[in-house]
């Protein structure tokens, strides 16, 4: 009987999950609405019996060997989702207890970005890294780091939260309430925000000029900025120099082999890629230089979180 | 047969090396001259002979198991001391290759920091933790991180450079070349430092006004400072909100239980310890607020290098 794990990526709007082999190989996956069952208990059973109905589809007989769950705030060492901001279950989700009682199997939990980085080792470009970090950029900034071929967990569970350093005293407002965080300059919300600082800033002619805040998108962004409109232009420019300051210090931290980028804004390539890399070089104390790649991340952006976590679920059973 | 390790500590000035059981009892320990010989060659051979004739003095015969060594820029992974400014061995000094035709016997170097955070882990105030930092304030900023009970080295054994993060953009000149590095503001020479700029900005009077930049030393600054001294009780408080901003950003790095501070400025205790905690908690994502210990080192200033080298030794060979 095939082993296989099962992934599941919670998001505030879909639920998606696959079912995976420990090759890789995504067997059958699906998406169910995060928001149509209020309640946990009715939201777990949808997502059971949407499982227990993909797993009669798939040709030959699997054995399921565990359940790699990723979610915003999701903690490793509870099993708990706490304070999840763009989730209906509020404070504390206690949700691998609940999600036992309907499969009595091995069964991990931990955030999205996490994921992720158990999926660039696993299956991605950082298979032979035993340290890296990924930056997933998209509504915020999320981040895996690995040290020692082991996901950093903190003493707490929620380690890696690179969205959040300080990068501007008393700078851009961030939904955390606090200022000047790297997740305001640096993702997809963060890109739109210093193009309409350059709008305000600079007299240059851009096709921005007649699009509303609520209108652009960071795509937008980049497909100008790929037809030299100078403002998209010096908005990668800036959102590459935050990065790269920023990473500069995080290499100082834990001297990585490789940090790749991932989502949204990660898509722009070399536009974001050339000006990160400059600057963290620029900021790097002389040991590190010339050392840390910046690299796009190998995984493909519809099914990372799925992979990442059923990833997850390989890895945890080796130890 | 009592089972000892080697520590030695190597710095610019002094050689340290205690012979130090298990249990961390230092059973003999002796300082040699590390400029008396110019060459390495010959700086090991006299090493070695000192080293020989202080086991020969212990009482009951102690079988050698390992060699740990702490130095400047040490790398664990290659056994080598890289470019250390303050050592007069230039360039790559491939220490461990040359030490062990001297002693054919397990060794292990890493950086004075990293030691410093292994005996904090093996014999200190992190014997129970599996998730912390040390800061050594001296006349630079060193630390050593741990994670998941493991040093990090990243994947060149450089890791762990706070000292090095850049905390204000064009600030404080640093000897590494680059601008507003945390060092620049927290260490010995970084407090005297802001002691200057506060004579130079407010109109406040300080018995400091009578004493020259190469007079001052950091513990004047905090003898003063308990005495009431404005500028000086200023200079802790800048001195802490630097380090607190910066340990902040540290926490969304890898969330530790605990920061140890450790050396000349730690020994300020309260002066130093408060506003830190206060300044990181201000900056602290508030999945990490109230949670972060920041704790004076258990190790005395004395021996911390050598018992930390020492217990590399144990640490490495339990592996």
């Amino acid at each position: 009987m095939k082993e296989v794990a099962v992934g599941i990526d919670i998001g505030g709007t879909f639920t998606k999950y696959g079912i995976v082999d420990k090759m890789g190989n995504c067997l059958i996956d699906g998406t169910i609405s995060t928001t149509q069952e209020k309640e946990l208990d009715q939201y777990l059973d949808l997502l059971k019996t949407t499982i227990d109905e993909a797993i009669t589809i798939i040709k030959d007989p699997v054995q399921i060997k565990g359940l790699g769950i990723g979610a915003p705030n999701g903690n490793f060492y509870k099993g708990t989702i706490e304070y999840a901001p763009n989730l209906s279950w509020k404070g504390v989700v206690p949700f691998i207890e609940e999600f036992k009682k309907r499969y009595n199997l091995p069964m991990f939990l931990t955030n999205d970005a996490n994921a992720a980085a158990i999926g660039e080792m696993v299956y991605g470009g950082a298979k032979h890294m035993k340290d890296f970090i990924i930056i997933t950029l998209g509504t915020g900034l999320g981040s895996g780091l690995v040290v020692n071929g082991e996901l950093v967990y903190g003493h707490d569970g929620f380690a890696g939260e690179l969205g959040h350093l300080t990068i501007v005293k008393g700078g851009r407002m961030c939904a955390s309430g606090r200022r000047g965080s790297l997740e305001t300059y640096v993702s997809a919300p963060g890109i739109k925000r210093t193009v309409f600082e350059l709008l305000a800033d600079s007299l240059e002619d851009s096709e921005f000029r007649d699009v509303t805040f609520n209108q652009l998108t960071a795509k937008m962004i980049s497909d100008a900025a790929k037809k030299g409109d100078k403002i998209a232009m010096e908005a990668f420019e800036r959102t590459g120099r935050y990065l790269g300051e920023a990473l500069a210090d995080t290499v100082a931290h834990t001297s990585p082999e490789a940090i790749f980028l991932f989502g949204g804004l990660a898509n722009a390539g070399n536009l974001i890629i050339e000006p990160t890399k400059r600057h963290m070089e620029m900021n790097l104390l002389k040991i590190f230089q010339n050392k840390v790649k910046i690299l796009p991340s190998e995984l493909t952006e519809t099914n990372a979180a799925v992979m990442g976590a059923s990833a997850l679920v390989w890895k945890e059973l080796e130890k």
